[in-house]
């Protein structure tokens, strides 16, 4: 029997999983405080997201053991004649299984369900640093027309 | 007395200007569509962002007459210790009043909004063939560090 694949949405027992994944990452090692207990704002962003029907954090499964994640956020815009957006972020798959097309199967995953919910776009940004995530993306068929632009802000 | 540029939330006798202006843009009017009556996705959108509590629809005003619009997205993420992000999208200013730095204001208020909303990070994405734009949000603070990324799906 073939070992599947699945997916379905993140549930609270999994998020000391998917900040560890977060973590271990060149970029988000820098920036992710993976400890136990869990900090509080990760509980915080997680409940956030849980009670917006606008975004959903996802999580791949193989035999019961978390192995990526992603979330999307749907977004209604007056643009492109009053258009939903699909915007993937936070993208990362466990080191056990890189390599081995996990990371397609979830964007192809993650594109359905942007059809799903009517969208006529799916978007997401990408450090200019991660080149083998731009080809990645660009093999997945999206194109980079765009120029990515962020200001950090002092958090209060 | 000087004269004063005003921000609030967008109402929906707005509408119609709002549309005028995103479809008076050399992008804008490849893909929108302005005519009377207003087409009904235009305002099923309108409606979608005014809804929800995480998508604000701003519009800037000058003696009362509207002369520019953004959106603002605020989104959680469990990414940079469960994090918010402001995404800004569909700025437009009146023709009337280009050049005058009101995309200026705009884009700083849309920042101090950002803040008050306790989100790290303000971004966006603009089309690589916009360089007059890239050029105004670097001049604002704004870095390129990402490659914005889209993929177009059919619409059903």
């Amino acid at each position: 029997m073939e070992n599947e694949i699945l997916f379905r949405q993140a549930e609270a027992k999994d998020l000391d999983k998917i900040v560890k994944m977060l973590a271990d990452d060149p970029l988000g090692k820098t920036r992710e405080n993976y400890r136990h207990p869990l900090p509080k704002q990760y509980i915080k962003a997680f409940e956030a997201i849980q009670s917006d029907p606008n975004n959903e954090l996802m999580v791949a499964t193989l035999e019961g053991d978390i192995i990526g994640v992603l979330q999307i956020t749907f977004t209604p815009y007056i643009t492109h004649q009053g258009g939903w957006r699909a915007t993937i972020e936070g993208v990362r798959t466990d080191e056990s299984v890189r390599g081995k097309g996990i990371g397609t199967k979830m964007i192809t995953w993650a594109i359905e369900r942007a059809k799903s919910r009517n969208c006529h776009l799916v978007q997401l940004t990408t450090d200019k640093s991660r080149t083998d995530a731009l080809r990645f993306y660009e093999n997945l068929g999206f194109k980079a027309t765009h120029e990515g632009l962020k200001l950090k802000l002092n958090r209060r």
